[in-house]
């Protein structure tokens, strides 16, 4: 039936994606409220940050993915901040570098962070699922399913607050990845908020704008599942990392 | 290191490939050890045939992937059995009949099953990230990740045996896809073996195929972890089916 309904407003799109934010982003997660709460073991905290990486390490990836289908230079130019504020512009800078320096202070080489090979294969699947959604979906669709940048601001001044709080191994410098971020995510987000606004104008094109958004909080709430059941639940996948073993030890 | 290596005997590296199965195959994971011993409520069974009939529906996708691969008829003309034996000649034929058939038997609406509305997204990212990977592979590596069959006749016999002996809601016929199978994959996992050591020469290659069937375990893997993260420790993610809702109640 959804042909027959008139297209939204603007408004009442944005407020429609803000209701699945509201119910669906991963700051409902309980692994996010051990998290922020300073209930998380030292290995659950090294878990989420080694398999946090990957999903980092592959936004860039994404993001270029998004550019290879923009086909005007404005949209590009805004676009591709993002894989600078990854990337940074010189050795040693940048987001990445960044969320390195945090699994530095939690005791991993940056060779095994790198690699991938300790993460969960549920955080490969999803964040893979991502990139592969912004290549074969249309542009909108990719551009939507960033929109969960809306609700990161909150949650990242809720996680560094908490983190600091609770935790003697963080600090603000390990933590820097997050300080930098809101004034970020925000820009991009009204960025894209725009865009969405702009560009869905059939309902059957502002429905796959919002079930773009949910399909992205789905995959972040995966990752959050995945990482509660083999480190909290203490159900560990065969050849992820397994807390307390030396690197050698790992599973090759 | 392993450039430096010589390339093992084909004994060995079907070894190499079995003892992937002894250590990763999904029988050795706790939902299925539940499964077959009768523990699981109804609600569970209901909700590994929903979540599993995405990735029997996936499969003909996957092998019509790795045929478009395929260089020589003969090849092709092996691989396209797995189609047949899951699409079936006629309606009503075929595997993903024979799961649908279970599903009915479950209380699904048909409807309800084949839009995959309400399985797990992690049982989505898991299952597409298997068609990705064998679209995207070499076709050894594609060919190898099917060989988690060389480990499912005993896999299937003992889930037969153990849900006919437990589980009233079941029956040889609501489980016939089961009794099917096993000489189905017995045929195309020799072939496939066959393939993979004619074909894997050099010891990268040998490794390649080697990692593959351990993505492959970890894709079926993955998919139990979730079952059980939802349905036994009760983590529901946003938007999959809820036991005990009315179709009309679960999420559009």
């Amino acid at each position: 039936m959804t042909e027959a309904l008139a297209p939204m407003t603007g408004e009442e799109l944005e407020a429609k994606l803000r209701q699945i934010g509201a119910e669906r982003y991963h700051n409902l997660h309980r692994f996010h409220r051990r998290l922020h709460s300073g209930q998380c073991a030292y290995e659950e905290v090294q878990a989420w940050a080694l398999n946090r990486y990957y999903y980092q390490s592959m936004i860039p990836i994404k993001d270029a993915t998004i550019l290879t289908r923009m086909p005007n230079s404005a949209d590009r130019r805004e676009w591709r901040k993002r894989i600078e504020d990854h990337d940074g512009s010189h050795e040693g800078e940048g987001g990445i570098e960044r969320w390195l320096a945090l699994t530095d202070s939690l005791g991993f080489s940056r060779d095994y962070v790198t690699s991938a090979k300790g993460i969960l294969p549920a955080t490969r699947f999803a964040v893979d699922a991502y990139v592969e959604f912004c290549r074969a979906r249309s542009l909108l669709e990719a551009v939507a399913s960033s929109l969960t940048e809306l609700f990161s601001p909150a949650i990242i001044s809720e996680r560094l607050a908490g983190m600091l709080a609770h935790y003697k191994f963080v600090s603000q410098d390990t933590l820097a990845y997050f300080s930098k971020r809101p004034v970020q995510a925000k820009r991009d987000s009204d960025f894209a908020l725009n865009y969405v606004k702009a560009h869905a104008r059939t309902r059957q094109e502002q429905d796959a704008a919002l079930a773009a958004l949910e399909y992205k909080c789905a995959i972040l709430w995966a990752q959050l599942d995945a990482l509660w059941s083999a480190y909290v639940d203490g159900a560990i996948p065969p050849g992820a990392w397994v807390p307390g073993k030396t690197l050698s030890e790992q599973a090759a």
